[in-house]
């Protein structure tokens, strides 16, 4: 163990954001032990404290998406070749990003078969053989997997070479419920769960063609803007039309005995809703995470111990009470590291409420509290505290999607020109009118790294073709 | 929508165990809709039914996993290949079930990566970074991940190619705190939910060095009986000495400043206790699953409605009723098919408990209640009924772990010959005195296809050693 001196302690912890965004990023997931590289280029190591995060992400969602009548399944990892090249646009899509296994068992396959980079095709082939009639119908599978699409360019939790996600695949008796479900999806499931649960405000809208799902009839998204004015697509819901049900033979017997085809539909959500929630929220002094999806709610931190000892036990003693009262709650008595630095350890790992117990405030019955959000800092009595912290943590949790919502807004412009668009889209969002783009625009703002996040209408709706009247279109620089 | 007559209804849905327990197995995994082969030779499709079972084990074994000081975390599916060298027995044991990947984003890689088949190097590799002081140990890791292993002769749930599991991860600062929680794993967290949950009775001990985990020095292992009296390795707990340990130089400094080696252990459970849970409790009539893991504890069917639609009214309130009391209940009522058909699959899904609500009871009030283990039908007071079946889960849990111990134990006899051994093994275990294997009798036992399942002490403690004397063996044949 290297000793540290409090010079060491004092030195900046973390490059601030607005000196460099991506070094600050990259700093918040070292010191606050989130995630690391793995050892072949692109993967990822999930440390404890951000996986515990994820598991409260995956029980939420997992929750809502059962709730939507959708069931959990397990489809295999490996997928034979040719069955992504059933469907044209979608092998052409995916095959830069394959990884291919040739050898199993010792020996040279004889068709080699690709990690699944999504599930369409293997669940396709089931879905096939489990569809017999319109009373199957709808089917409504998901599934919680890993996935492997070879990245470049990787970074950590926004595009790695393997990430973890959900993907939900459903096939529908008609085009009308198809669209309905995928809409459902991202709204009770997906824009639900990031507003009610991260507390990070989604706009929400339709893909242009050009960026829909490989092999959809359209692409619904969620976009958040990170704390750069960057967005990021936190979530897609996708139509696939009949093209899936076509390359894969899925139909059913209607009520009159007839033979139909299937609409297929799929969405998903990543470990890049990890990425958003640092970038969405994180400040300078590190990870701020909003107290319903915190694995740590609320640390109670021994300042001091006295020399009876009565203070550490007065420490563990609150912290029992509060997960008695059903926080989420940690106990730091390692009085051995100096208090200032376990302090400042807390705030950059996020913790929304930090409950410090000396034995000055003791002697007075009293704790010091402290929001990790504004930084407040008051004394709270004893008798008060359970209540007073679950209060708190609501508090919280609102206020941080007002902040992040007046944040985003504030970024959030309507423009009447490419320049314009261009211009705003340098420290957030801009809205356009899509026919401004008609001619060659999409391409001019992708000069400058500016793209079409998605397409609403004037009242905030999802526009229902792709060359909607009126439609606006969301743009920005991106994840 | 093929309709089905009477006699193929009445025609027997599953072989007998008594005929082919093999065949039984798979109709039991066809009809129950549980599981299918995925398309790439010996990987698995979970069906809605059984992944739900699956869930509910997740769930417990967590529970157990995170009392136990484990933390989650994820590490990546790809494997550098030089990891797995760099611990000779470990690379010895996997390389003839390895999946390779060769190409990754349309290129041929220059190092090829492997496909994990578990993960003691690539954590390793991690916990030699995380790892400075005695103060970091222990470490306690654990992830929920699928693995690959290819397999030459796959079977659903019991030896697949790819399969979902646990894999703990732990460091430790001496060998004897590595012992104590190998040994706290296997009890604590394995053995209590095998016999609270499962409802399997299991015995523990330790394996042949013969039969140990690649790289290790110490395996234990659950091992339960199935309905055919074959032994199923249901979960195990490696101590790993200082192999990893020095592969992967895996150390701390200790309170003297000393550089030490540290003492790893692994441990693993997977979907394979998904087959131990269908082999050790189905009978002829299907599966049987126990109260405390079932998806759907309690069925409630309409039998048959009136012209008014009430009875089928009172089959949802009763089902809503029971959902409120915290019973995971299931309403069927799909009256268009015939009654018969569906309490016949309700019964072959293994519910614990039937409730059937038709015209004649429900006039006085009635339901008639069915326990899926005894069979037995009795009539229940409607106002009587969430205590009641409360009651009767509670019954039928116990009961279940009665009737498989009784079973277990009436097919496990003592011997003292390998003669009399290989004749138990063909319907049970046997108890044998393991100095009566010394001179070559695990070989000869291994020629009647009877293996050493572990070694236990006279009072069914684990040895210490590899050779302790008086070690009993229990042997069997085994899955």
């Amino acid at each position: 163990m290297r000793v540290r001196s409090l010079a060491m302690a004092k030195a900046p912890i973390i490059t601030p954001q607005g000196e460099d965004f991506p070094r600050w990023y990259q700093d918040v997931l070292n010191k606050a032990q989130l995630a690391e590289n793995g050892p072949v280029r692109g993967t990822m190591v999930i440390r404890p404290y951000a996986y515990a995060i994820w598991e409260r992400m995956v029980s939420e969602m997992d929750a809502r998406i059962k709730a939507a009548g959708a069931q959990n399944a397990y489809f295999p990892l490996f997928i034979p070749e040719n069955y992504l090249q059933r469907e044209a646009e979608h092998v052409e899509g995916f095959s830069p990003e394959l990884a291919v296994v040739t050898h199993g068992g010792g020996k040279e396959l004889e068709e080699p078969v690709v990690v699944r980079p999504t599930s369409e095709t293997v669940i396709g082939e089931y879905m096939s053989k489990w569809i017999q009639s319109y009373r199957d119908l709808p089917l409504l599978l998901n599934q919680w997997a890993n996935v492997v699409r070879w990245e470049l360019r990787p970074r950590l939790f926004l595009r790695t070479s393997e990430f973890l996600w959900q993907e939900g695949h459903c096939a529908h008796a008609s085009q009308a419920d198809a669209a309905a479900y995928a809409d459902r999806i991202l709204r009770e499931v997906y824009e639900d769960f990031m507003v009610n649960e991260l507390a990070i405000p989604v706009f929400t809208g339709r893909k242009i063609p050009e960026e829909r799902f490989a092999g959809a009839i359209n692409t619904l998204s969620c976009e958040a803007m990170m704390r750069d004015g960057k967005a990021l697509q936190m979530g897609t819901s996708h139509e696939l039309g009949q093209n899936f049900a076509r390359a894969f033979d899925i139909g059913y017997q209607d009520e009159n005995g007839e033979r139909q085809l299937c609409w297929t539909t799929s969405w998903g959500t990543s470990t890049r809703m990890m990425g958003g929630l640092i970038m969405a929220h994180g400040d300078d002094r590190g990870l701020l995470v909003p107290p319903r999806i915190a694995a740590v709610q609320a640390v109670v931190i021994l300042v001091k111990d006295d020399d009876a000892g009565a203070v550490g036990d007065s420490t563990r003693r609150i912290g029992a009470e509060l997960a008695a009262a059903g926080v989420r709650v940690k106990v730091d008595d390692a009085a051995s590291t100096p208090f200032g630095r376990r302090a400042t350890d807390w705030e950059l790992k996020g913790v929304p409420v930090r409950i410090e117990v000396g034995p000055r405030d003791l002697a007075e019955n009293l704790v010091t509290v402290v929001r990790r959000d504004t930084g407040e800092k008051f004394p709270v009595a004893l008798n008060e505290l359970t209540v007073k912290v679950a209060g708190l943590l609501e508090e919280i949790q609102s206020s941080m999607l007002s902040e992040a919502t007046a944040r985003r807004d504030a970024a959030t412009v309507t423009v009447n020109s490419i320049g314009e668009a261009v211009e705003a889209a340098a420290t957030g969002f801009a809205r356009i009118p899509f026919d401004l783009l008609a001619d060659g625009g999409v391409d001019e703002l992708g000069r400058s790294a500016v793209t079409v996040r998605c397409l609403q209408l004037e009242d905030g709706s999802t526009p229902v073709e792709d060359h909607a009247p009126g439609a606006i279109a969301l743009v920005a620089r991106s994840y």
